[in-house]
């Protein structure tokens, strides 16, 4: 099994098209917040969850022990998994899809059941997918929107996974629901065999904080919940989190700022004859060929960052969304070398 | 298995002498540092830790691929569990001491074998450690100095542990080095088997951010690493660390006044005539007998936090060591009723 090692590092400062946050970051009254409550004595303690839990909570439409708090979305796949996956049992996953998946599966000792997207369309492979479920997948992994294909599945879709595979644990993990507006959320009551995952690393500009926030019903969540370190997810996390969900026209402002700027970026590609896969998210999977690591490193140079996929989709970068006016020092990088 | 459910809640405002943090609180300058560097960009972006590793690998003496960022010390603990630890193996723990050990060891599935501290005198069980540790113990895992008994073990006595069981990792958990002056970082080049840890939540006045150092050999911490997720470190906790190391006036300032306010709370409590036991930390367990619950109770009506241990140490209360006021503070209150 290899480590998960992205290519971090000196990051700040440069156009951010490459991990999918917010590239304008968290609303300023999180920052007010925060420097309110930066004392001697709140970095000091233990941290305390009850008033985000409860706040969040309210925020989701969940009851507070609907929700787990968890470090990044990471530790959220973690628990679902080590809750429910023995050495040699059977989880289904995506391919390609978010690597941590496939990643806590491997450390579980899982027998993975991986199905692919659609080579050319990259459309979701929901009869391969509905066929491979049986008795014994103890587990199933999905993101929707997908990353880094950045296609939705309908609800129904996601019904229809739940009530084929009702003795496994499915996670739907919505990283960019924000984006997307298909939630699963609100069939937690129904299926006692779903989870879902948000998270405060995408919309809510708060990668560098780590928090995720786990929903299923209250018993998966108290189960899942014995097998977590009681101060896993750090203070400021949960005290940034609960200014983040205040300012929601500050989070509804970015997210139509970014759909405008997906349609923009779509719009040049197509000018430019860039072949791209339609998305839900705010990233877009453009068809760069043969160059796609050419590409990406003269964008680099010109101080944009893109990720290259081409190890598990060859060709193809994926450029995050952030404003239209990111979009156009992108696309005016990109056709110097177009 | 029972979720490890520590009673914490509204702690800040009180006389905290019940979680061995720093009671005065981190350095001054950590708070500046950390309020320069609060942008959204720092925010919004996934935490980068190679400076953190390289500042903290030299200021605690090692090469930075011996050095692995843990969210806490409960991170390093699960790490080296579940690296080693498969379902039935066996692993030594010593009772009573630092609840996650047995919480990891029981998530993995490992056979226990508790070595219980000398009932009367709570002196470490060394011999009948040494004659459990065989080729089937896959892991050992000792604090030190120990919580909550406060005891140390010499470095002798960690040695022959290490070279009792070459086949087993052994973690030396050294949350409360700083208080005891004793440690075993520098054996690591001598002792393949060998693991420390060490924390930002206790001396340094961290604990809300959540960082821990986990240290071995550059070929273990690679293959700890492996399980972990990229972003378990939040990004405030490394560039807090970063500040937090390079004011060592101000925490040897703080281990100054802490071991001399033990040496105070050790001659009240004699002076009151109550049972304690000797410490090598930042805390001292007093035997308060069957009135235990009721002095915590009433110490938390003065605004006194201490911490009850009636349920693995009939009668016994531990006591964090901050400043002598703080001690006079503890002493008045108790003093009302003992």
């Amino acid at each position: 099994m290899k480590p998960y090692s992205p290519p971090t590092g000196g990051r700040q400062g440069k156009l951010r098209l490459d991990f999918n946050e917010n590239t304008l970051g968290c609303s300023p009254r999180v920052l007010d917040w925060l420097r309110e409550r930066l004392t001697p004595e709140a970095l000091a303690v233990y941290p305390e969850y009850a008033e985000a839990r409860s706040e969040l909570a309210a925020h989701f439409g969940v009851r507070p022990e609907q929700l787990l708090l968890t470090n990044g979305t990471d530790e959220a796949i973690q628990l679902v998994v080590n809750a429910y996956v023995d050495a040699g049992d059977e989880v289904c996953l995506l391919r390609p899809s978010y690597a941590m998946y496939r990643f806590y599966a491997e450390v579980a000792g899982a027998e993975l059941r991986e199905l692919d997207y659609h080579p050319d369309t990259l459309a979701f492979p929901l009869q391969e997918l509905l066929a491979a479920l049986s008795d014994r997948t103890r587990a199933v992994l999905v993101a929707n929107p997908n990353n880094p294909t950045g296609g939705g599945l309908p609800r129904e879709s996601i019904v229809r996974i739940l009530e084929k595979a009702p003795h496994a644990a499915v996670l739907v993990d919505e990283a960019y629901y924000e984006f997307s507006g298909v939630t699963a959320l609100d069939l937690i009551p129904t299926y006692p065999n779903l989870f879902v995952s948000r998270t405060f690393s995408k919309v809510y500009g708060l990668a560098a904080l780590r928090l995720g926030c786990l929903f299923s019903n209250a018993d998966n969540i108290r189960s899942v919940g014995k097998a977590q370190s009681p101060y896993s997810v750090n203070a400021l996390a949960a005290l940034a989190a609960r200014a983040a969900i205040r300012d929601q026209e500050y989070i509804q402002s970015y997210v139509r700022e970014a759909l405008s700027a997906r349609d923009l970026l779509c719009r040049e590609f197509e000018r430019l004859g860039v072949p791209y896969y339609p998305s839900q998210a705010n990233f877009v999977l453009m068809r760069a060929g043969d160059r796609a690591i050419a590409i990406r490193d003269h964008l680099r140079e010109a101080g944009v960052l893109v990720r290259d996929r081409s190890y598990e989709l060859p060709g193809c970068v994926r450029v995050t969304v952030g404003t239209r006016e990111q979009v156009r020092r992108f696309i005016a990088a990109l056709e110097q070398i177009w």
